[in-house]
């Protein structure tokens, strides 16, 4: 007697792992487009479900971004059935045009998903979505391509509250090869825009293929691994800075730092407490670019002039102090 | 009256900043290939050279790796006198087959270069190479396809004891505009893998121009700033990681280490401090997989057994240590 497929049996153990061990009927919800990678986690958690004595369910998105996309959403319930999952809900959304289609797409899918698991209910559910090896190499090239530090670089965190990504180690081929020897028909997105944006599509049909072909298959394993050991990194970094914020670079006023001290911490630390410090007053999110203007106005100040600051926040400098105001407070300042 | 070329002016201001103020008579080296870069470099370096009162000279290396490299030499030396560079050195190398010819290459070059400037010698001399903001992208992709972590993804150091890269936020199509505004022909390897390496040339043929076109040309300057805001990460912690060695970790052997104290510190830390520890040993270089095999054995011990590191060494587990240790060492322990 064999057992299953390699890649069912890798799909499986992915789960396994990135669940550890849940209470009896713990609720497991999957985010599944219909596409190999969903399809394939819908099956590897039914299996492993089963077998701890978990509740999984799944929950279809159907963005109504084309004509079809309602059939497109019942096809992908009925392979997720084929897959064993019988507590199926399909979520329709309305994606509106702030910040793009993609991530708007994105903010209406989660919304919907994070909405149906409250409905439901249980103890601590948890959600599952299908992101791959390769979905980490393409985010991690996409943040490279932007310029950006650790914490984008580190891509698709495996864990953020109840979602969680057991794929980030399994390559899409092999999501795709379960999907075969399980006989599930996954769904392939014609336009493959939908969920991913024409940017990613375009760096997974024209710049992988070229860096596998020159630097070899490990190159997406690489890009994974890298990503892993930045997210240590910005972890450590990030909780540094946070815990260094209440301290000496405080004045007796919420909107103004002290430039002496801010200059005398390590780089790596004093660049993440700006960004930290704009943040939490209202601006944001701040890029690279925002981070070094902050940071010159404390490093390398010479008698510069106010920054910009998203959400019409300015910075500046004032006699040794870090000043990041909002013109509709301007009036209560002394 | 018209100024120099826009290029002519970008590569002399990146020289000039990188050199700070020096003094006067101080001894600039440009390691010169001939190729566009490392000419314009000679151009600049020539100019802001006598502005200031520095001694400039150039020091070409003859790898001897084609048949006409000789005759190439000679004519990189006459266009480095034609920007500027009337000292001139032509440096004969052999070029061994250890650890591949591009490293075995850079190995010979770099020895020849800080051979010959201690020769020269001058107070505090500076040696200028050209790599450039494109070498830069390269060098952090190729990291990334090896799955390196920070410190080998923030790339070619800016400035590492006396040498110096002034170019490193220019980019390599300005080095090609500032010679031919200069009327400089520089020499372009017909195999372009002298210097570079087979892997390097195709990055740079094939995949950086798919990259480009896909995420827009920002794309060399985004992998650069990843690179700069990675350099100040793995600095940072680097450091911390250094004076947590000699601490609460150590026991009386200068080959154990108290795996509970090593499983308490944030994995930035730990995985770090692991590699110094191996590296201190005389293990290494140690990869990330190395690394991630020592830390398994602090941080997931499970009963296994010893693991293989570099130059012969092997690491274990021993009640609640961690052991590093050398064959020829064992009969000395107790």
């Amino acid at each position: 007697m064999s057992g299953p497929h390699p890649a069912v049996a890798a799909c499986r153990v992915a789960v396994r792992d990135a669940l550890g061990d849940l209470e009896l009927g713990t609720r497991i919800w999957v985010a599944c487009s219909g596409g190999p990678d969903s399809l394939a986690l819908a099956a590897a958690a039914s299996y492993v479900g089963r077998k701890h004595g978990y509740l999984v369910g799944a929950i279809i998105v159907d963005h109504g971004l084309q004509p079809d996309s309602a059939v497109v959403a019942e096809r992908a319930a009925h392979q997720v059935r084929r897959a064993g999952i019988h507590t199926v809900h399909i979520e329709k959304v309305i994606v509106g045009r702030s910040g793009g289609q993609e991530a708007a797409a994105r903010e209406a899918r989660y919304t919907a998903l994070e909405a149906r698991i409250d409905r439901e209910g249980g103890l601590a559910p948890l959600l599952l979505t299908g992101h791959t090896m390769d979905d980490q190499a393409e985010t991690v090239l996409l943040a490279l391509a932007r310029g950006s530090g650790a914490r984008a670089l580190s891509g698709i965190p495996a864990r953020r509250g109840r979602i969680v990504r057991p794929f980030l180690n399994v390559r899409r081929k092999d999501t795709m090869m379960a999907c075969e020897a399980l006989g599930l028909d996954p769904w392939h997105d014609p336009t493959n825009t939908i969920e991913d944006g024409p940017r990613r599509s375009a760096l997974r049909s024209k710049v992988m293929p070229a860096m596998i072909e020159v630097l070899g298959p490990g190159v997406v394993s690489g890009l994974a691994r890298s990503a892993a050991l930045l997210q240590a990194d910005a972890d450590e970094l990030d909780r540094q800075a946070r815990s260094a914020m209440g301290t000496s670079v405080s004045t007796v006023r919420s909107d103004e730092w002290r430039c002496d001290m801010l200059a005398a911490l390590p780089d790596a630390i004093r660049t993440r407490m700006l960004k930290m410090l704009a943040e939490n007053r209202g601006a944001g999110p701040l890029t690279a670019t925002h981070v070094a203007a902050l940071d010159s106005l404390v490093t390398a100040w010479k008698g510069q002039g106010a920054i910009s600051l998203p959400g019409g926040f300015e910075a500046r400098r004032e006699y040794g102090r870090l000043v990041i105001s909002h013109p509709s407070e301007e009036e209560r300042r002394p």
